[in-house]
């Protein structure tokens, strides 16, 4: 194949809500549906395994970043487990191995790679309900922050930004 | 010695505002004369380099956490730079390292760093006058974040960490 | 797909010597035609790159662990750029991925690896003509560490390590 | 102070030998003597925590550099507990860190550690009686590996190296 876009899903584990797990869902589908990678944390929780979940139902590829050190620790829906051994300085090779960034939900980790992402010169879109973190990640970068009101318009923001990506990468 | 507290101070490198580094100078100082180490990101600009003047300026012991792989590249007010060469993956290395956490100033990569604490169960100061900052990880971490009025009241603060934590380690 | 085997192909770049090249693109070609998944360091050059570019001739899929920070550096061979941009520091990632480690040719980089290898509890092969090397490895870990005459006989012990591994995970 | 000296010492935890954590206390020892800082893996046992003792009762300054992600897992030895959360991914800041990396002994990580200097250019000082790793070690790169006889022997080429270094920095 030829280079495939990654699509980075970061997102709570244990502490996701259950909009975020059908958020993430969706989004792990429609990512396979569209024929591009996904990228998670790789854990079996959360926001990690419901977009693995998605991908893999609609017949994707699913790459797991681990924070821990043994690929058996990892989703059952991951294909490609990552094992860095590293906790959360993982964090930023989610980020750097993702050609866009989707948050989708809060919390500390998210939030750290939401940061990362803009650090790194990253495209990230948020979906989430937190009012204060949308306002506090726009204001900080932004031209790099996209808000989305739905999994629907997460994935069209996501597609805007292949066809962009694809018109450079041909001219 | 015994094992010394370490009072990570993060902020921005290049983008800090004057204020920033004035605040930083202060705090540096600050936590030599109270015979706490300084650790900080390392490299020669902004936060880093303005906490770690003025720590040396008051006899104090800095080390710097550096994200590039040669030590030449730390700021000349590093005593002791710990080289990583792993860029911003290095962020999680700097908030484990603390014992208590200062940020000074907002960024991307100080964002990151607030998240990492959070997130690594640490106690976070926040001195920067970004508004939505302050809301979003107040927010986030209610008990972890504490946020100053200025540079002093940091000091204040840490203060009242160490004496608690010296507590909890004769007990 | 179900979780793939994933095969650790580790060896130098610049200073890969041909007989290495040649070595690693038959192996990265064997492990394509086994339906295994190739890992290496994911580099445009030596080890990494005739691996990668034998296993895509393959129809395989690849996957490469990159020490800098943009996925543009990486081998065309690639499909999978997993971007680290720590350096060195990522050879135990290499690692700690591979279900089994292979080490075509030799140099500081794959020596790390190997040790690391060991470390992480892997079974390694080795498959290089420097007789001290081979003699070290096997004195450090005599059980963990093969050797191989010549890479037919280095895909034929990955079989019989993937043989064993299936037993056990079906058992 | 001036920027220091910091000596990195690597060998065995749990599988030290008696005589290599005899010349680790020692070499820990003369490290603090000269007025040198001295850097290890940090964990309390075999040759970290030898030499971090050695360099205490010294009077010396001693920097630990965590796999694990507490410092309260740290030697006792240790003054500045570095955490870094990454198991043996650390290995390779212990070196980046080093101005001159000795290996006191032998063993898988400590050949990670020796493999992963002579990639980052760094001169390494081998102490221990495995006649096999001397010799690959030496074959691998023959300038940059030194072979020391006894402690005092590896004092005295640390004291060479720090010397020709303060002639290149003064010049």
């Amino acid at each position: 194949m030829a280079k495939k876009i990654l699509v980075g899903v970061m997102g709570p584990g244990p502490g996701a809500t259950d909009s975020d797990i059908e958020n993430a869902y969706f989004i792990g589908k429609s990512i396979a549906e569209n024929a591009w990678l996904l990228l998670t944390g790789g854990m079996p929780s959360g926001v990690m395994e419901a977009a693995s979940r998605g991908a893999k139902e609609a017949g994707g590829l699913t790459v797991g970043i681990l924070p821990v050190d043994n690929s058996v620790l990892a989703s059952q829906f991951v294909d490609i487990p990552i094992v860095t051994g590293m906790g959360s300085a993982r964090n930023n090779i989610n980020i750097l191995s993702s050609d866009i960034v989707i948050a989708c939900g809060m919390g500390p980790g998210t939030a750290s790679e939401i940061a990362l992402a803009i650090k790194g010169g990253k495209q990230v879109i948020l979906l989430n309900d937190m009012e204060e973190s949308l306002t506090f990640f726009k204001k900080l970068s932004p031209q790099q922050v996209l808000i989305a009101e739905n999994p629907d318009s997460v994935i069209s923001l996501v597609q805007q930004f292949v066809d962009s990506f694809s018109a450079i990468s041909i001219s």
